[in-house]
């Protein structure tokens, strides 16, 4: 997707905290934190917050699936980015089983968070939109809401029904995948992880020549990433592309939203990057901030599907059809404008991440 | 409405056209245009256009039609704006008689309009939103377009039926209210006018006293609506108002719009108010473009009330039920992208026009 280039010609200016800039690369002064150290410092205080939320959970289960998603989100992204870093064979099958321990653990908050979307967007798209007063004064005219508002509601037990038992069906899932060998494996793995993690030679150089060259990698990809995205068009408001694909095939929607998707999980390893001691931050609180808007794209891309599979329900009500109708479209204009605001917000941060020389020979070209 | 004050204390360095501006008011000197004058000439222009429109008719319907409905307008609308020149009783007739011929003459093009606009759009929501080389690229996959593209087909072919019957009803209508002796009476008051028009005394004062006040009433009386609109709501990009009431009472929606209606026509009024020789035009291009944000306004306005209806026809499909849901919200969107749209442009014209004495004492207060 990206590139990840960097161009030769080092900007040491560009670095501004760690330790003095002119250290030798090779032969770091007694007291220097090493990369491999700070790199170690971060995975065991992310493995800490991941065995905690596992011994949570025979109380808190939703407050310790947070954790649990968030540190190993973490550990992979942070074991990407910096790959260099970690011994590669380690590093890949932990990521893979972090991956699917993840995804296993979303599915039951997404559908939560869907449905509530939905429920609200529902409300919304049924209130008013004028002031009490005003209706109550012309209530007597009689043209009152008729078939199409109670399509709404038959679209509300509609969807509740179908996202309540996917999210049970995903709760099941996720038990189950936590009583199995898979997860005791894994959960053995982030517990080594704790006290010891597999470095490569290159870990042993000084936090400050490997870390920042690295972190800039991963914001110049998301950089890269985020500009080859539609922005001109979607810094229009009203352009109407997200709803564009509302009657077309489904793949048509996959395709458009692919590519902001992508954005969002870069922007995720970037932030993540810039976590670990001794790594520059790049961007700055916007890029908190268009995460969240990306967040708000993803939900309402994914709400928009699940209406429509609501809607190939057989022998639903025309009325029930029509309100999943004006809801998909709500949902796809949310995406547009999840969009709009990501196309302002991005405009605001800094261009592109400052050039390094690779610092390491292992860099990997992705 | 709008109140069409004016304050005291006139300002007659803001009369820029006409003869001198120290030009006793009761007695202008011969040669000096005089507001019935000037009043005469442009609605004799206007009553030449009409019977243009009449002759034409056989031969060129639609062309003539919009002659007819344009001339009938601008009499009406004038005779509105610069009510204290004409013999009231008269005048209020007269336009009583116009404003019939203009809303039976509007119903066919309306319909026309209405399924161009819809079918456009449904074509739109079909597209498929991504380029044509990637989804051939991936056509493979096999996630083909499924029921809801049937539907948004069936959808189509049910407005086409319905709006192609309204508009068949709507021309039968124009055709035989064009032939009853309702219309000649209406066509002899116009022929008149082409020669004479019954003017009040005040009509003998000079042009440039009296018709620039007139004008800046109707455009007070648009600026007035026009500050009145929710402009700071629709200003902010998605903010989602206009969809609002997609799933409630359909009372709601009308009441949401009417204010924005009724700020069309007051602009229809300053414009045409602005036509007449000697009076001063307010506001700049803007305004014709204003007036054309608001004519979509209206177009989706209605598209959308006339998908709300098609989605009440018995026994449809649940797929022909969601594509109208889709397109319904769309059109709501549509009308909300034109209120940001005037919203933006109305904060770049004049705020209000200049102060004016009240010439006549009959002038209007509504």
């Amino acid at each position: 997707m990206a590139s990840g280039k960097t161009t030769p010609g080092g900007n040491p200016s560009a670095r501004t905290t760690g330790g003095p800039p002119d250290t030798a690369v090779l032969a770091p002064p007694a007291g220097t934190l090493t990369a491999g150290r700070a790199l170690t410092d971060y995975l065991r205080e992310q493995a800490t917050a991941f065995l905690r939320g596992l011994s949570l959970r025979a109380d808190r289960e939703a407050e310790a699936d947070a954790l649990l998603r968030g540190s190993a989100r973490r550990i992979a992204g942070v074991l990407h980015t910096y790959a260099p870093l970690a011994e590669p064979g380690w590093a890949e099958a932990l990521r893979g089983e972090l991956g699917w321990l993840t995804s296993t653990l979303n599915r039951e908050p997404h559908h939560t968070g869907r449905l509530a979307r939905l429920l609200e967007a529902l409300r919304r798209l049924s209130t008013a939109g004028v002031p009490e007063p005003v209706l109550a004064e012309v209530e007597g005219r009689g043209s009152g809401s008729g078939p199409l508002a109670l399509g709404a509601a038959r679209a509300a037990a509609l969807l509740e029904r179908q996202l309540t038992l996917a999210r049970t069906r995903a709760h099941s899932a996720a038990l189950q995948a936590m009583g199995s060998s898979r997860f005791h494996g894994l959960a053995d793995s982030i517990a080594v992880l704790a006290s010891e993690v597999p470095l490569t030679a290159g870990a042993a150089e000084p936090a400050p020549a490997v870390l920042p060259p690295l972190a800039a990698q991963a914001y110049q990809r998301l950089c890269d990433a985020a500009d080859a995205l539609p922005l001109g068009r979607a810094a229009l408001p009203y352009n109407a592309e997200a709803v564009q694909a509302s009657l077309g095939a489904e793949l048509t929607a996959d395709l458009q939203d692919a590519p902001w998707h992508q954005v969002r999980i870069l922007l995720r390893l970037a932030r993540y990057a810039a976590e670990v001691p001794g790594a520059e931050p790049y961007g700055d609180d916007r890029l908190t901030e268009a995460a969240a808007v990306l967040g708000r794209h993803r939900e309402a891309s994914e709400c928009a599907a699940a209406v429509a599979a609501a809607a190939r329900t057989p022998r639903i009500a025309p009325a029930t059809a029509y309100a999943l109708g004006v809801l998909h479209a709500d949902q796809r204009h949310e995406v547009e404008a999840a969009r709009f605001a990501f196309s302002r917000l991005w405009q605001g941060l800094p261009p592109a991440a400052p050039e390094y020389d690779h610092p390491l020979p292992g860099v990997r070209e992705e």
